[in-house]
């Protein structure tokens, strides 16, 4: 997959680099900003101005519609680099497409994709040393749109912000993650815009998830809303219940984010051979198979840490805990998938992006 | 009601004021702001420097949380101003309550009562100029809190900002208003936060809105997103229906905001005799009463209108004209309220908070 012509990208060079300030043996995920990020206006019916600029903080009204009403969208990829200092992305016409869709579902206007390609082609040209080798190491890319005209009416903004700002991280281990499968509180109402990368779906979650820490446990499992009995999805990753040697995940919905990792994980696995459901799941499902002994594994999926293994769950105040397998479909899929993401396999599916 | 006790708040003076360059006979709803506002920071573990300063623009990082996971909320309330000058406030207890309410789902730290009421008074005196006599006149109050903590993670930020910002507002006419009754989409999930007042929640009612003006109307009844059977509220009013002589509103529940201006409007309307129920209200019921022409009235109840009657709706693809009544509730149950936010009548509620 390849894409040409960079358009009219303003450019700003920052005078100097902050990269030598950076341990990159010792990141905190998110928190470490490259030297430069990419803006663009949306104004009088059209965006304009891309615009590749030193980071800096953003100047806003206080009656910015962002602040008040959460016209606020955004999406979460990688950049990775190989052994031979090639840079790829992987699959970023689906974040591209699902920022969009999240920003139609937002009332907000969808940006175009040449802008999206050239503004991330230039911003990672220039920030190209904060992509740093290694299986694992990665730059967290992060576009988001937010609306910023001023005034405080409950209404679709007509000025945007598109921005791109990038964090360098190392691979991702989030500690041993048990999860409460949601039993009250829930994340999305059908309906709604559970499916959109929105920020509106995510505050919502943090007393929830904060009360199951309480109880020992790092995440939340969302079911619905209305019965509680199907289980959704995590916080920021899809869930895939491995029963015997099959693979279940949820279908999508719009309730459920349309995970990248998700659709990866499940071509992946039907290549090697593993038999994928996806069809709804109930919990009582679930905890049946945990009881007999068929429930194998439950692991998330995401671009963060792109498989994260769940160690055990709990629900309405019962915990079980999952086997320790010597080879469990989570890291083999995993491994097959960064393989893929780090140009260290056969890119059969086309998923590689070179920039 | 009064509260002493004027706190440390901080102030700078603006050096000169706005005030001349507005036409407040042509004000647009939320559009003007005053020379001052309120801000006060939340950093380690504790909200510090109140501060009432010259009104100007926010500078946050671009990955500050607001951005990403939306954990932003707010309030609106309004100041009048009676014929000898003095400053009332409508029920702010209601208020400072509700954004602690809407703090705590969102995850947020809950704000001290006591800046809350000296930021304001501090605030309103400084800019006591822009409350202008007359009845319909006011002006709009709107605190909020947002996430200014920057970096990528979804989780709790452990820095905010409670701001206070004001705009002079003429009585509000929102043009006729038809509303659609939803039957798709929705507002709010069950076990979600549909009863705070976060950001979160009103993007996502942009689009539907969107597709609700394309039929001719111009707000969407949300109704549950389960079954799509019960009427909820609108986008930012809380709704009343009244069958013959008795007004309906159904209950509060964690999908429903808790309008002060619904329950002034409840306990007023019982006051003046009219027989009230609080219950679950079926759309078909609402079709029902309006096909035997038990429906006499439908309006929606917010502090910025006060009351907004409204004069038809829509369900799927079916429209409804209510009848044109000579003196609807509306009209009575709205001027009764103003006239103790106006200082004109006795306050035998308790709801006037003099500044
Ligand atoms: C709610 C939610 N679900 C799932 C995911 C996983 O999506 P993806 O695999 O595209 O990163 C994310 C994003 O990280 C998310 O925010
Ligand atoms: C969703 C929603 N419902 C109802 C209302 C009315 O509440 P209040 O009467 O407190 O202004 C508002 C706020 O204006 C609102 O945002």
């Amino acid at each position: 997959m390849t894409k040409e012509t960079i358009q009219d990208i303003h450019v700003e060079k920052a005078a100097s680099t902050r990269i030598n300030e950076v341990d990159f043996n010792n990141l905190t995920f998110g928190s470490v900003f490259t030297d430069h990020m990419f803006e663009c206006d949306f104004k009088d019916g059209e965006w304009k101005n891309p615009t590749v600029k030193p980071y800096q903080p953003l100047t806003l009204d206080p009656s910015a519609r962002v602040f008040h009403y959460g016209q606020a969208v955004f999406e979460g990829m990688k950049a990775y680099r190989d052994d031979n200092d090639e840079t790829w992305l992987f699959r970023p016409d689906e974040n591209f497409n699902r920022i969009n869709k999240s920003c139609a579902r937002l009332a907000m206007p969808e940006f175009p994709e040449s802008y999206f390609f050239d503004g991330l082609k230039t911003l990672l040209d220039l920030d190209k040393d904060w992509i740093k080798k290694g299986f694992g190491n990665s730059l967290y890319i992060r576009p988001f749109v937010i609306a910023t005209q001023s005034g405080v009416m409950a209404s679709p903004a007509n000025a945007y912000k598109f921005i791109i700002i990038c964090s360098p991280a190392q691979s991702y281990y989030g500690g041993e993650v048990r999860v409460k499968i949601a039993d009250h509180y829930s994340r999305a109402a059908s309906g709604g815009f559970g499916y959109a990368k929105a920020a509106g779906n995510y505050a919502g979650q943090f007393y929830p998830t904060n009360l199951a820490k309480e109880e020992g446990f790092q995440q939340v499992i969302w079911t619905d809303a209305n019965t509680h009995e199907y289980l959704e999805e995590a916080g920021t990753m899809n869930i895939f219940f491995r029963i015997n040697d099959k693979l279940v995940t949820c279908p999508i919905s719009d309730c459920i984010l349309d995970g990248v990792t998700r659709k990866s994980v499940i071509d992946m696995a039907k290549d090697m051979g593993i038999e994928v459901e996806v069809r709804p799941i109930k919990v009582k499902e679930v905890i049946e198979a945990a009881e007999n002994d068929s429930l194998k594994e439950i692991f998330g999926s995401g671009t963060a840490a792109v498989i994260t293994p769940i160690l055990g769950f709990g629900y309405k105040g019962d915990k079980w805990e999952l086997p320790k397998l010597d080879s469990p479909y989570a890291s083999q899929i995993k491994n097959k998938i960064m393989e893929i993401q780090y140009n260290k396999a056969e890119d059969k599916f086309g998923w590689r992006y070179k920039l």
